[in-house]
């Protein structure tokens, strides 16, 4: 089977951790161990979240302007395809020595239109209290708000349309590679009106960027792996149980907690709904892949 | 022709630029414009420095301990190789939109026992006074010397063994894409004792990591490419002239500057020593990249 793999932020770091190297490396030893199985019998095509890691670079390149002005994001969202990349690729490379692995580069193509552009709603970077944030925005030309516990940057989230490398990616399976690309959900470009690509201040939201360079790929399963087994029915009530087996119209049916799981169930439909037949997605735990596969754990989505 | 290109420092930022990433996405527009035409009749691998961007990265990630501890320099190498990648992978793009391009991440083998590990010669980062330099390498292990205008840390520069995704790059050129990859001279990895390959805290020549892909890749042409016309016979007297063409053995027997020379003539000496017959290298300047093919400018070198 040809796979997509979308590994979410735990594989690289757990909860409260800091985001220094050699953590994330011991993390992600562990993570492509589990992983690994999967591709002595399929086609894989690993994403990965960037979000801590974005944000530590972001606040670095702005915290001193002797040395450069700060990176835009598509340059720093480079940075850590280029960083996790090397990460992954030589975790996967010391575990089947024997296979071939690419870690790509990609950009991912957004709309300018997008209205996203207009409400930017994605939080990156550090908490500050509101004349701090007031004050940054204003030298460095953010946008900032509220998040709960005090004042943030906050970026547009446009949706990913196109995976510019698709070609790329899909020769490299041919060729047998095992493939890690749309790191953070891909480079943001948009089309200018010359015809030409070009980084914008943006994120995009990883699970759908897989989700649809797994439409593109023609992939047979699309795996959004997190730390938690499955998606749940009324979560955090007494009534709380694993969803097992689901439709899209099910799964959007739900009542979902704010987080992470939204983003998740949005992709895994929007991939089961675009894939030919006999294609399935599952949402669980980063232990059980091989289980995810045909149903056996996690939350396992088919168009019906 | 397969042709693999190290460019200089200078296609990235010229002589006294500040590294901001506008300078370089125009510097490299324009550079990839100049490399553009050799894609249209030629298999292409291009590789490129990394110094003035790891040396940022290093400055940064060393500044705040509450953020994280400081990277290493193989974790910081993948992270130019990623921000470099993405500049040059959409820069070639636009310039030729229908042709298939790969930024891949790469890791370059190097020994364990080689004697650069302990006798660290190549300058990064900062410079700064005595005093300065010694508590820096008391408070991160690092090690400092003198370099003319004040201290900086040194870091060892061991050779060059094996480009680890050779067979992928090879497979790549097979596939039709111009390949980008070995930034900075590509990830410095060792093999441990149990068999794993694992980063290490050095920097690599990049012209001398360019000769040996070029070899491994059996490619016709290496072009090593710099803002001077020519090698320089005699250079900073008045006798001055350009070497037009020359053997590893007459390149060998100049007394060269001191500089970047060095290592670009030692590299187009590897690869054509270790070629096969019809193979050559050429020093030369990015605006005449094509008339360095067959010595119609630059320092045009054959094993004899």
């Amino acid at each position: 089977m040809r796979i997509v793999v979308a590994l979410g932020g735990n594989a690289l770091l757990r909860r409260g951790q800091v985001p220094d190297a050699q953590a994330q490396v011991d993390n992600i030893r562990v993570a492509m161990r589990a992983l690994a199985p999967l591709t002595d019998a399929h086609d894989l095509v690993i994403t990965h979240g960037n979000g801590p890691q974005v944000g530590v670079l972001a606040i670095e390149s702005a915290a001193d302007a002797r040395l450069t002005q700060p990176y835009p994001l598509d340059a720093l969202g480079a940075m850590t395809q280029g960083l996790i990349g090397y990460w992954l690729l030589q975790a996967l490379g010391n575990e089947r020595p024997y296979r071939q692995f690419a870690a790509v580069l990609n950009q991912t193509l957004v709309q300018a239109e997008d209205p996203a552009f207009g409400n930017p709603t994605k939080f990156v970077g550090e908490v500050y209290d509101e004349a701090t944030a007031r004050a940054l925005a204003d030298k460095n030309g953010w946008q900032v708000k509220a998040d709960g516990t005090g004042w943030r940057r906050v970026v547009p989230s446009p949706q990913p349309r196109e995976i510019i490398e698709t070609r790329l990616i899909d020769g490299l399976l041919q060729q047998g590679a095992i493939v890690i690309c749309a790191g953070g959900g891909g480079v943001p470009v948009v089309l200018t009106p010359g015809g030409d690509l070009h980084g914008v201040e943006a994120v995009i939201d990883k699970d759908l960027s897989a989700a649809l360079l797994a439409n593109r790929l023609g992939a047979d399963r699309l795996l959004v792996l997190t730390d938690v087994p499955a998606v749940m029915e009324d979560y955090g009530t007494d009534r709380a149980r694993e969803i097992r087996r689901a439709t899209p119209e099910q799964l959007r049916a739900l009542d979902l907690p704010a987080g992470s799981m939204g983003p998740k169930v949005e992709a895994v439909c929007r991939f089961v709904e675009e894939a030919g037949p006999g294609a399935a997605a599952a949402i669980g735990n980063l232990e059980q892949a091989e289980a995810l596969l045909d149903g056996r754990a996690g939350t396992y989505v088919t168009a019906r």
